[in-house]
């Protein structure tokens, strides 16, 4: 009990609203190079979770949109929901406060981009802000990484960690779990196309290999290394010259359609560099402004149009805030 | 004929001077996590070449002293002295210039400090400095890598790069090699000490499996960013955190006597961290201002003298300035 007493000092009953709406940003995982361990927040697209307090305690998923029916309505089934139940336990408050859940789905499932995270976060954002902000952010984070866990079978928190925290984040390690946030040069653009074809995260994983040749780890974690040495000395060239990956993207890539001709596409408009966006199919060219953003996006999207692959596109910048109210 | 006239205009021959002295730095290369990419130099030791100017063209080796009479006096086969040819042939001066030179090593070869490093690039700066400085260090750094390969029979530059750049240096990769400065904290001071045993380059090397678990990868190159990421946040203890080897020290340890408890030692009087210099049997202690560093050095070298292994020591800060003009 005396646990229990120590928990429920963090919340001020005053505190608490009535209903919240959040917005979670989408991640890119990886960053090209940094396989598992970077990751950065865009500004959409992203998920929403409408909140409201309830008299009748527990957690229930009220309606979701924009996921075509594929996600569980079943709040013990749905990622977001169980979320949000296991923080208000953890606070010792499963009895008495109680939320229904409205999940607006602005992005594809399976796409790379981050989805479940995306969800994950906005809904433990939400109850967090409900209840007027008992966590930081910090604190927050294992409570997101669980979410990945019950979402994706994995507790890897290269998407939850930018959509919680914003900007470009490093997972050092998980014992504990240490998220370091990185600097965040401000011409840093992302165009993202997302080819619709399913590439489960799981197969994705399955491909990859267990062993890997020690040579091409050094290479690997050279670039690594000159990728963040790129980021705080905001040299475009640097970061430019880091991010290739020699690892993982040679087999990911046979999933992706027309995957090594975006590439030329999007190196030749311009691009930094370009690769999948966590496990893809989706596929993100860097640039250097919004523009060259814009026009590797677009020359990829039509090029998969010729192919009758059809795509959504997003350009933005690195979001560097994280999850946010909304009216 | 054309490009020897342009390799001339390099040189202004009122600018030739008789006689200089170079001493260069000791490094510590992998820096404990970052194998094959990271290394740092440090004050002391390091070696030392004197090079005069001759009548006769050519390059001698007039002298080595502190070798214990394992080094080749034979001009085309001692490192140093190769690559001071290399150098003057590249220049276009090899029937023009005569030098010779006495080398003077401060530090045991074979010990997992650079030795050869050192060596080849106090010759290399030497020689430029003998010409007027007709390259940039950065010009002079293939030459050095060249030099590496000669003595060491592969072309890493973890311990040349450090050596003539001075500080800390990331290898991010080859073809083109592109070495990047990195920031040195203030406080960061190494504890070395080298056991008197034999641990050639080659053997450390082959124990060295060529395929590594992914899983050990990646904690690597999270490690790896999370010291670079310090390294920029002066945060020490990051870099603290950071500084771990899960892939290459497990194997390398067995080939150095008493290492986990000289490990033990260093962690418990403080040390950030605690491996092995370059492909060891030297050992270095990471600390956070000098009393640290010279604490750690000086109960490990008692651990050893207790084991009755005799073992030098040496405590400094990293090194920012590399070779220099010494009286």
């Amino acid at each position: 009990m005396d646990t229990l007493a120590k928990k429920y000092k963090q919340i001020d009953f005053a505190k608490i609203v009535d209903e919240v709406r959040v917005f979670a940003p989408a991640t890119v995982a990886n960053m090209i190079c940094g396989f598992d361990i970077l990751g950065f927040a865009v500004d959409y697209p992203g998920d929403e979770v409408h909140m409201y307090r309830v008299p009748e305690p527990g957690v229930r998923i009220r309606s979701i949109r924009g996921d075509d029916g594929r996600l569980p309505l079943d709040a013990d089934r749905n990622t977001v929901s169980a979320c949000v139940k296991a923080l208000l336990e953890h606070l010792g408050l499963q009895g008495e406060i109680g939320v229904e859940i409205d999940l607006i789905k602005h992005m594809p499932i399976g796409s790379g981009l981050g989805s479940s995270s995306a969800s994950t976060v906005a809904g433990l954002f939400a109850v967090n802000s409900l209840l007027g902000n008992p966590l930081t952010k910090d604190e927050l984070l294992p409570f997101c990484v669980e979410g990945e866990r019950l979402a994706c079978g994995h507790g890897h928190a290269d998407n939850v960690a930018p959509a919680l925290m914003g900007g470009i984040t490093l997972v050092r390690g998980y014992s504990p779990l240490d998220v370091i946030k990185l600097p965040v040069p401000n011409e840093l653009y992302a165009g993202i196309v997302f080819p619709k074809v399913d590439v489960p995260t799981r197969d994705a994983r399955q491909l990859i290999k267990e062993k890997v040749p020690l040579k091409d780890a050094v290479t690997q974690w050279g670039n690594i290394a000159g990728l963040i040495a790129g980021l705080y000395e905001e040299d475009y060239q640097l970061i430019s010259r880091s991010m290739h990956d020699v690892l993982i993207e040679p087999t990911r890539a046979i999933l992706i359609p027309e995957f090594y001709a975006m590439k030329d596409i999007a190196l030749q408009a311009g691009a930094l560099s370009f690769g999948i966006s966590g496990s893809g199919p989706s596929v993100v060219a860097i640039s250097k402004g919004k523009e060259g953003a814009e026009k590797a996006a677009a020359l990829i999207q039509a090029h998969l149009t010729q192919c009758e692959i059809e795509s959504l596109k997003y350009v933005s910048a690195v979001n560097v805030d994280g999850p946010k109210l909304i009216k």
